[in-house]
């Protein structure tokens, strides 16, 4: 098979990039090691950047997601005794918009066929070849038999643990990491949210989130210790520290309920450079991994594909090599910014294992802080609707 | 020898409370350890707040502040490439007035005779007593003989190591400290500055600043291992280092002359809890010291005395004993937002050892997204000129 971008991962940085192509008239094919509906139960993130639901409406392919989304105008940073509200509608004049990376990805799955892009999933074994000359292509098995893709591109939507970044010889390239001495243990409840926005919570007995993926589920989390484990966990026992962490006036409002997903994810800041190789792109978690806090994994990998399809726009309709060239430089620069704000506000919000007295009064301190002033409560607006494109 | 306030310490701390209580008709007394000679030669501090000479202001005292200081509009950041303006004036409505401590001390110590504020020097083995008492007193030894002074009460601006702190149980008190991974090594020299506002550079060699007290008189600094030995930087090795690490756009300008004073001082995050024990009040660096980036030292000192002296005025004039036991949490609540802004422009400024690339890369970030946010640059503009009393 012969195609002129090939993608590797039917998440939603690949999903989108291969809309994004075909909106401007570039083949592409998009292969996906698992079936449709194991990439449909990845229960990931929820909140959307403007510049992401832009990207949708664009597409052409937003209308469910303004119809079922949650438009959000703030959400609460609670520092165990009060709620700091982030009024990020009169603070940028901008919202974000609740709305499941599940059910984006469903969006984008059931258009690809109208709009002529094609999703090979269940390819298992999927390798990359000569991604440093002009003919790169993939192998694949499916059904029993050996599959090839012939491509001008590759572009690596596969992941943290895909095969693409493992293409790029590591003597060029160089690698970012900060483990974080903690996870988050996760819930997800067909419940109604305990508050109609998110309420990120510092508690002496550590973060606690409270997050929804509609009017009727929600999403809640806690950090726990690495070593944690999830038995040790059952739904009541979550309830109450939620409860607990969240303080009195989210607690007042928990709707208990069955957990639907219960998983324990550890926390990681990841970011590899470059983000090309001869004619090898990565986009989204295949290059970089934020940590949670800040909702930044699923915007930032819609920025790369925005970036990326413009620069296989610029080389396919006018035989432009440097935009390809910039595509890595242009990129990195807002994911090292994004980076930057999901690791300060995972640094605010969380308790460290290894955090003396004096770091605890500055984690007060700051919460004091931007409790009080304007600029700050913006500088953290501007970063959760997103940075501009 | 009785009086109503007996104040430790004839820095600007001590100095600028025995006058505040004076305007306010208080009586005080101020003994000093040292001579006036050596108080004026203590090289310290030279950005004021508007906080601060609003208070030089209102005393009567700033005549020659305003007339020989120097308004700032703004100072820079440099990230080895750029300066990055903070425009404090546009972003604040306010300035910065670059006049030395030794400047403000020299005008407070020549005011206390017509103002009937007693200042006695050379007071030595200063000591105190029944301070959880109502009737505290000091000892000291002069001339030989030994001395005794009765107030009501007894405040300590004797610096970080005075006796005042200690006269505080250690069972009712909590201290918070970070010790930072290096020190400063400073100069001062009769040159015009190389720049007429400030820089704070972060270099892969270290921290660097060019600050200067007059437009004649510079104060430079750069970041050195907290074993750094001064004989080993000559005056000519450190203007090369500083030409290097201010880099190509300052060092054009840099004039280079003779050290008239050279040292180096460690850094250091300190907080002491609660700041009233009894009838004894802690002010200034006996209570809390920042590492000197972002100049806060010398500030925080005289919202501590302004707070102090309006205590002091509401127990003597109303007695309001409530005003007096409100002081510490009044002060300490601009305390921990100046150790924070302190902390965090250290942090973002200096190498520190035990960084690994990621930690790195978040300052490039930081420092990349201050250029481009305004409501970044105005946090750090609205903390520079002093956050309101």
């Amino acid at each position: 098979m012969k195609t002129q971008v090939a993608i590797i991962g039917a998440g939603p940085a690949g999903l989108l990039l291969g809309h994004l192509l075909r909106a401007e008239g570039i083949d592409a094919v998009v292969v996906e090691r698992a079936s449709p509906d194991y990439v449909l139960g990845r229960i990931r993130a929820g909140v959307l950047e403007r510049t992401t639901t832009d990207l949708m409406d664009r597409l052409g392919l937003g209308a469910r997601m303004q119809a079922e989304g949650l438009p959000h105008d703030g959400f609460h940073l609670a520092d165990g005794e009060r709620l700091i509200r982030i009024d990020i509608a009169a603070l940028t004049g901008r919202q974000v918009m609740v709305y499941g990376q599940t059910e984006i990805t469903r969006d984008l799955m059931a258009a690809a066929p109208e709009r002529g892009l094609e999703v090979i999933y269940d390819a298992a074994d999927v390798a990359l070849h000569d991604v440093d000359r002009d003919a790169p292509w993939l192998s694949f098995t499916k059904d029993g038999s050996e599959h090839r893709i012939d491509a001008a591109f590759i572009c690596g939507c596969d992941g943290f643990h895909g095969p693409s970044r493992k293409a790029i010889p590591a003597s060029v390239a160089t690698a970012y990491e900060k483990i974080y001495p903690f996870g988050w243990l996760g819930i997800l409840a067909d419940v109604p949210p305990c508050n109609h926005e998110l309420i990120y919570a510092n508690h002496e007995r550590g973060f606690a989130l409270a997050s929804m993926r509609s009017e009727t589920r929600s999403r809640y989390y806690i950090q726990v210790p690495l070593d944690e484990k999830i038995e040790e966990w059952p739904d009541d026992r979550l309830w109450d520290e939620l409860a607990v962490r969240l303080g009195p006036e989210a607690a007042a409002h928990i709707t208990r309920g069955p957990a639907i997903e219960k998983s324990i994810a550890p926390l990681r800041s990841f970011v590899f450079e470059p983000m090309r190789h001869g004619r090898l792109f990565l986009a989204g978690d295949s290059a970089h991994i934020v940590p949670p806090t800040g909702a930044k994994g699923l915007n930032l990998a819609a920025s790369d594909v925005h970036y990326l399809s413009e620069a296989l726009s610029a080389f396919f309709q006018r035989n432009d090599n440097d935009a390809v060239a910039r595509y890595s430089g242009r990129a990195l620069a807002r994911i090292w910014k994004s980076e930057r704000f999901s690791w300060q506000l995972t640094k605010l919000m969380h308790r460290f294992p290894d955090s003396d007295a004096f770091d605890r009064r500055m984690q007060v301190a700051d919460l004091d802080y931007i409790a009080s002033s304007v600029a700050a409560q913006t500088t953290i607006a501007e970063n959760y609707v997103g940075l501009p494109l």
